[in-house]
């Protein structure tokens, strides 16, 4: 998987200008995961958003519709090769069918939506090994029958 | 994909029973998470842990080697079709790498272990429409050099 | 593809019952596609529509729990053989991304549901040769920013 | 998937001329969705068509040629990674075994034509949210016995 | 690639009564290419035809109903490994385009129909060696602009 | 599929001349479908075809040996998506072993050649709609025994 | 790869009557090679060629129908796992284009039968090690033109 | 498959110094096929080798570097497209269960090796045809215990 | 993936049997890995062996000749799911080429053979967490030149 | 397979050095293994793992922060073509059961780590040949119960 070139540039500037994406977060006022996502051109920002963003990193104003526009969306290769990414893959692969268990029991026929849906990362430290909390909130869509 | 028997046997026997995952949550004292990656064989028990749910389900004593056997994990196909576990599948596709990204400049480079690792499903109540809340935490493995 | 036992069964009956799929939909208040939907298990029904399917069809009551158990969707291979199946996967790969463009002018970044959503067929009578007329309303789904 | 450079050239020229797929389609007498389907180069023009078009977007005559050709057709992976196209592939999974026991009571054993085949696009206002609508108009072809 | 069960009776029967293809080619009044496609269950009869079929194999009447099924259709793996059918996904991937180029110089963009299809197979005496003659007539579907 | 660039200089020539297919049939008395062949570097030319094509195209005469060389084989994905290339495939997983049937039974075991092969394509008038007429003749091979 | 159940029944035979296939060789005047081709299913013997086989593996005569019928061929997975077949794979991917060069320089544009085909394998004491020495030979077919 | 570079540049300069594989052959003493896989990069030479072969193919000396570097080996897709290379895939389909067979019984458990291995072409003479013959040579190598 | 059913019933004897691979490992005098692998039909035991191991599991005598038989090898998907597992093919797809490198290094151009190879599992005592060692041995194995 | 541009760079340097992979294991102070895998971009270094080897090198110090980056792992294709690499992955199909037998047995339900891992690669003469040796060591992960 090669990394979009306009992913590089903002990576590239964001490293320069020596911010975090939590520094993001405050300038912003959007989540650190969404502005990633941003960053990889998997969702689109407002103008505003852009502006504000493509000032924090230096970059030129022709930037901005970069990122305002729709993107295609989906990253690599059908199985993910890269192991953090992977384990993604594999929680789907070993707990799909038990999640699905569950939540069809406790909401009925229907899916959590990945499109009115959020995602936070979170640094839990635990003195056997710091955590990765991962917390996923999407909206419940019953199916619909006519 | 064709659930396995044993799968279909434990869903009969918790529906006969009238039992909810909950409802098991509270006799095995493991998360209902966890006892439906039982059910689907995706987890292993202990003897005891077999025992409670064998007797709860009111199943043969026979079916607590079933529980405790090691299993071969992983089910479905390689890109799954069913919409509700799709959307796990687009949810790495869409925000794998920018999950990477955050989760590396919190952490380093490593990855968030699906091993040492728990997940919890909630239903969280909404007027717009109740949302599913997944929390995923694993602990967070640094690669090691040598 | 081999079509899974149950189905077999109710479209048997179906046909033993002189059943059409409108005679279905008149019985049991849903659409005909819906109905078929329900004879290939893709779709759950109620107690009552399962009560009223499996009385008209002249099946055992036995039945009823199949018909209202969640399934596991998805049916077929990746890309389909059948050639009537896969003219809707090549109406994809070659519309696919012009009704993106369409639908995102129209209503921004997101998507149209394929869960809140209904599908109907119609026989359009033509002198040149009839046609189908399939008519798709799915909710759009706006990306969440957070 | 890379979107061709033609289809960048044409979407930008169309956004610096702050034409919608609608303008279009009044100038040049066609459906958006067809437009949309000839600016990613699958569908071709006439002469008259690509004339047409090639001044509304001010580009240069020589790109007349380039829409009357006959386009290699198809777009994009074998399952689909963008959420917004994906949502088709689902409905054929799904949807697409009911369609064709509906469609052959109806019609007898054939298929949908998607060459002698239509498709809008409409925006449906609706309280609970706006809906896509999507309408599909394909010739029945029966198969022919010999 | 497992011939299915019905196909197996068929050429069995077919056997058992020393009858050749260009035998029931004259009971039926079809050709022979289409009734082979009618033993592999890729083509329906008619009532009529099911019953002298049934007939002249000698088999239970029950079987004519198999027959009248609008069956779901295409066979075997994505590549076929078998030589003979081999020789005509070849014969796609080598002359396919090519082909493409020809059809489109002499009717414009559109396809040959693969439903309003015919397919005849003969034997040419040769004395170099005899050859297959296959030949293919197919309705040309130009695109519909709308 | 992107198309080979020498594909598309011939292809480009042969449009900036004004000459069919045909034309060129006549010129080098070889038949159009082997010609289109040639241009899509599926077949070889001899020095003295590759002369006579290159002058009638007015390219430069370096192009002669581009046309001599031996090509590798074989273009475009696994299963084709264009329309028209994707029919070809239809064919052969719907009628490949009805064909093979049949073949078998006139031939006995064996197959036909792709090699020592022609294919011709021609224009059928028809008052329902022009057809499609294809034509191949493969030597038949049959399997040796030793 | 389950291996079919007619030839786990030839293998059983032949093992129970203690003939090798160098033995079957000489009853039946056709190749080790070929003969566990049949076995396989690969290859159609005449009946004379399989009421000899039978009679030596001392099965009942019917299997004599089994073994004269002409068979779906091809086994094992796209890209083999058995150590031993996956070698023949990895020559082809490793010497299939020198191979061709190598063969066009001498033959001109064309290609190796794999069906006017003969293979052999033997032993070939060293005192480094045995070598297995396969011999394959096939008609050169070249490209015709048309 | 696009063929690398410097195999481009090897068989260029080949053909302009007229040379065939077999004068190569009497120049490096080592068989053509060997330098056919050399000039794919699927093989390395030695210093001394590679500097008879860029002298006698009149390149310059700095090519000599990429002839003795160890190269990543296989070439082409999964299943070859090229009928020539299709052709070895289709025996090891085909034959490669029989060739197993009695492989181990001449040799026992274990393999041919495709590393210590020699593989020639040659072509016979015959009045109905030439052949191409093929003698490959490789270690048997049992499979150790432990 | 579903485990054979001669496996399943060796491993069953071996749970009846209370019998760990280290004790078999001093009952056959083999290592405890290869006769996991002789469990899974990867590996064929001599006469002996097969009757040491039939013994102390209990099991029918017929059972030997199971277990002598030479396997077809290879098991699982392509890529495989169950995480102890994938962990191996996550093994060679990070360090795949990195061990190529220094292996050619140390070695020249070759290969590590997995045929006249060995394999052990140890666990070594860590306080910070146990460790799995794995050892592979394998000769190495030059490229033949010819 | 491409290799990288900046393993290139990395692997010609060192050449031009005449370094290996030892010695850069003794500049470096980290096993050559992990060096080659920095090399392939499959681990970070440290500032100081960078400067040290850039220097080692004689590269441009802006190389620093290419090593020092997290990045995507993974290489090569599904199934590795390159032999020495895919007997990694044939170890894998034929001892990826086994393996997972052994382990159980001896630690419980878990997995090896292939983060929390080292890998060394050794040369073992041998009269017979020399052997390759592979020692990998990663801690075991017992699966997490919640």
């Amino acid at each position: 998987m090669s990394i979009p070139e306009i992913t590089q540039t903002l990576l590239q500037a964001k490293k320069d200008q020596r911010l975090s994406f939590a520094d993001l977060e405050a300038i912003l006022g959007r989540d650190e995961v969404w502005i990633a996502a941003l960053f990889y051109r998997q969702a689109s920002a407002s103008e505003e958003e852009a502006k504000l963003l493509v000032e924090a990193l230096g970059l030129d104003p022709s930037y901005i519709q970069n990122l305002t526009a729709y993107p295609v969306k989906g990253l690599g290769p059908i199985v993910p090769t890269d192991p953090l990414i992977y384990r993604f893959y594999e929680i789907m692969q070993v707990y799909g069918f038990p999640i699905k268990e569950v939540i069809q029991e406790k909401f009925g026929d229907g899916i959590m939506s990945a499109i009115d849906f959020t995602l936070d990362v979170e640094k839990e430290a635990d003195p056997k090994g710091d955590r990765v909390k991962i917390t996923m909130s999407g909206k419940f869509l019953p199916y619909k029958k006519w």
